[in-house]
């Protein structure tokens, strides 16, 4: 199956001009949600890696699958005020203003391999602080990986340095 | 292993006198994730679910794991203004305040088997409107699935009438 066609646009969401790709169409459809999901396996599963971090929240769908399937530790990277233990943030740019990620402390240990997974890049920012949050614990980034990209927004740019994989890539944002 | 063991206690958080069930411990343990999720699966398979719907965004960690597992459709209930499509919205009590919760129209077709998952039942608010919510869409509820239950709460008061399932419970809280 064509997993891009299982993606539904919505035309000016959330607001005019943007065409806002929305992966719940994915989801629901049982068989494409478990070949996208097969498909991460199989790229991932000879890499030897010890966790997988997810993004808040869409990129827990992903991401929690993939770690389940690889048997591996699963680690939520979240909103401030969520996690209740020890935390390191990091502050990012938003189109306008400014939003902050979390991570436990304990949750990665130094030199551990690391993939972290958010469903979508845009303009990056969010992975970009992901990426520092995971260096600041000394994990090793095996690569950021991410289930559709949207190249015309250049979040490779914010990315330098990482090994970078998206599944499906929409142009004409 | 004893899962129950996996999840770490925070006393004092996110407020005085509260004993926070921290599930990021039992995720971080790969197999400890691995076999929470499998004998989730070996509870629903053979149900002949066509849908789980998991509540934000928690419930997304087990819940897309399930719906994998089974090859089934998985079914995002959010925040407010999260979804891009036609939804229906469902206003709970809070502690203090209200909050809302959305599921997209077409997101359930009437009829559909539907197992609505959390990772953890305290009083029941964001269940029971997860419930009404597929409801409207005459989805038919199967099971309200936890990972943790706070029985001293009395969460199961607020879903009379719906089969509930918890995988462990914490009392004392």
């Amino acid at each position: 199956m064509d997993l891009k066609e299982t993606i539904r646009t919505i035309p000016d969401w959330p607001k005019k001009g943007i065409m806002f790709r929305d992966i719940t169409t994915l989801l629901q459809n049982g068989g494409a949600f478990k070949q996208c999901c097969d498909e991460l396996y199989e790229r991932y599963k000879d890499k030897k890696i010890d966790a997988i971090v997810g993004i808040e929240s869409r990129g827990f769908i992903f991401g929690s699958v993939l770690a389940h399937k690889l048997g591996i530790s699963f680690v939520p990277i979240r909103k401030p005020g969520k996690l209740p233990s020890e935390t390191i943030k990091q502050e990012y740019e938003l189109e306008y203003g400014k939003d902050v990620i979390e991570i436990h402390k304990d949750a990665i240990k130094a030199g551990d391999k690391v993939l972290i997974v958010d469903d979508l890049i845009a303009t990056g920012g969010s992975m970009a602080a992901a990426v520092s949050l995971v260096k600041k614990l000394e994990g090793d980034i095996v690569e950021c990986c991410f289930v559709i990209e949207l190249p015309d927004l250049n979040g490779r740019e914010k990315l330098k340095g990482q090994n970078i994989f998206s599944m499906m890539k929409f142009e004409g944002d």
